[in-house]
């Protein structure tokens, strides 16, 4: 089996097939969760999995599953392989549908060799990766996972209002199957990196091994609103000196210390807005990430106490809302070897590596052992239409993802 | 006629008048420069010119005049009073309206009084105050003033992509005299400070002998975005970290500084604007004001060193454009005492002060010698529905400003 490969041309067109679904008049790609783009992205995935003859699951949160089975190894917990296909705005084409796309690749590769694995393969794609809709982010895995209820889960109400819930139904994509319900053997999740790494260091195949905690927050500063005339400085309750305090002093903590953690400010709102009115109120986001359990909580220990000392100092309102606070997560080792071996094996320049941003696998990781393979992301950059990986770097992962199937399958029983 | 005094009922009455006129669905009051809720501003000023039997005349950029004359004083150089009735949005209804319905009822308590002054006494509303729709603002008393040419000024674009040229004819206001036509001996501005100052210390007038410098930029920041993954912060360009210290640098020097300096910036603008996207761009405004031509040129050239500090560290595109560098302005001291004096013989308490925000009569100080009186604003608020000042207040103004008026008066020739 050593010498099995993918179908490249297959890979490429389905990848090519989904880019085309969600597309506005302006040609942006936009199939944010449960929306009716997101409904067609996954008729189609459904519509793929009954070509492959796969078993098509659904669960109460949508996640969607397609499993190779047969008579013999029905009863084995399977090996499950999958991603997510739902987007941002104005998204890129790799981010999330590779390693769905992927999955299916690998499944049918081995089905058409003529296999009958030790044990089922799962194709899973998971509601709301992106949580752009519906923050936060990979609430369809978290689901799964069994670490929020799915009453909760589907109470969620995105940006526009709407209950998950509710729109879940409307595209009719909600099952009858408690998440959780199918527990797999291992986990692996196939991703572009989203990160420049790879490309810089000129590597084909990253084995991830562990991904980086991170914490993500909407910070308000109320002050009063005036106008910008002549009241000093130090007399005004001007919310964006309380900003500009804030963000200055976490950058140079960040940029100061050792610890690896970054931080992101990249979205604020003031209120009035007006060029000559002192804004009564700033909102920002604050995302920060660290792949040491040491360096996260240094860094919201800091975040936390410079908010507070903020606050005491009496002049304006703090809110801080924390709206996610995901510790690191260490992956399955004996996969991540695998996949590092897979890649030396069919001559593949490899990294072992920590992910920067956030996946299902992390979610995956606390019900079954998971892991992760990147391919290079040109420039690093994602979540943007100038996501770029080359069709070749997109089959050197799924091979390898095939491959470490195959190793691990083979290690079954 | 030192014991003349205004009639209050009817100053109240024309400002309610005006206060209706632009008032939309949701009660609010927006009479933006040259749209048709000006239009009917002006009509209703027009009308109340033709009541008082005043010679109404227009110059080319729409400025307003209503002049009470006499056969014996129509030669002589004029006293002028006034201000403007264009509005913020969502306003207050004492802004600019003060000053020229103030102005009336100065000159409709010295016509019933039956007195003939020694010169004519001019009303003026001058166009585009505000500069909302078309910035910037004093737009129409610096065109009277010569300092912006009026083909350059009829040129200028709005924010709604419309010509003040073509906005002024279909509006109908006009006309044909050259701007600076009538050469006012003094002008005299009553208006509402728009600041805290004088309700803080508990004084019902202040005398304004200047005016603070006011400069506004817009300022942009260009780096790269990106996914806010695991690049470290040093390795980003991130225009968020060059715009926490360029606001950090600049606030503290003006924190830290005795120059009377204060900086607001008041509206900020990220793109793409996402939490987990580190921004490509960020564009913010700065408005910087002091009272002292020293303190204002050293903060100008602060922020014009901060600004070439980040460009020539390379990582950032940056782009400042100044859209409005005023001076400071040191009003006429004759005036501004006899303002004092004429406050203090009403038994009102009075400050001698600087103006904060502009006014037209920062312009009108170039061709003629100017000064400004301030009655009290409720907590400082202006450009707000919660703008206030007293009915009493209001009075104590009007008669400070007739005083004043027959005091300058009975002094020429």
């Amino acid at each position: 089996m050593k010498n099995l490969r993918i179908n490249k041309k297959r890979l490429i067109d389905r990848i090519n097939t989904l880019s085309q679904i969600g597309r506005n008049k302006n040609k942006e790609l936009t199939r944010l969760a449960l929306s009716d783009e997101d409904r067609k992205g996954r008729d189609q995935l459904k519509a793929w999995f009954g070509d492959l003859d796969l078993k098509f699951e659904l669960d109460q949160f949508g996640n969607m599953f397609g499993t190779f089975q047969s008579e013999e190894n029905k009863n084995e917990k399977p090996l499950m392989l999958g991603s997510h296909i739902d987007s941002v705005i104005d998204a890129g084409i790799y981010d999330g549908v590779l390693g769905v796309v992927g999955a299916l690749e690998v499944v049918q590769t081995i089905k058409e060799e003529g296999m009958t694995p030790s044990r089922p393969i799962t194709v899973a794609a998971f509601t709301n990766e992106e949580g752009v809709r519906f923050p936060p982010s990979m609430l369809g895995s978290l689901v799964y996972s069994g670490d929020l209820s799915i009453e909760e889960a589907l109470d969620t109400v995105g940006m526009d209002g709407k209950r998950m819930g509710d729109e879940l139904e409307r595209i009719g994509y909600k099952g009858e199957n408690l998440p959780g319900f199918i527990k797999p053997e291992w986990y692996i999740e196939l991703h572009i990196e989203q990160g420049p790494i790879l490309e810089k260091e000129n590597t084909q195949i990253g084995a991830v091994y562990n991904l980086q905690g991170n914490s993500r927050r909407e910070i308000t500063f109320t002050g009063q609103a005036n106008h910008a005339g002549s009241t000093p400085n130090k007399m005004r309750k001007d919310p964006m000196q309380a900003f500009s305090y804030f963000s200055s002093s976490l950058f140079n903590y960040i940029n100061d210390n050792e610890l690896d953690t970054v931080a992101t400010i990249g979205s604020i709102k003031l209120q009035p807005n007006a060029a000559t009115i002192i804004p009564a109120k700033v909102t920002f986001t604050l995302d920060m990430r660290s792949p040491e359990q040491t360096g996260f909580d240094h860094a919201q220990q800091f975040v936390r106490a410079l908010l507070k000392e903020i606050e005491d100092d009496g002049k304006y309102g703090v809110n801080a809302r924390e709206f996610a606070i995901f510790d690191p997560v260490i992956f399955d080792e004996e996969i991540g070897d695998t996949i590092s071996a897979s890649a030396e094996a069919l001559g593949l320049s490899m990294k072992k590596m920590t992910s920067g941003a956030g996946h299902d696998a992390q979610m995956i990781n606390r019900i079954a052992p998971a892991a992760m393979i990147f391919v290079p992301s040109k420039d690093g950059v994602s979540h943007n239409p100038n996501e770029y990986t080359s069709d070749e770097e997109l089959e050197n992962g799924v091979n390898v993802l095939l491959q470490t199937s195959l190793t691990l399958l083979s290690k079954s029983k």
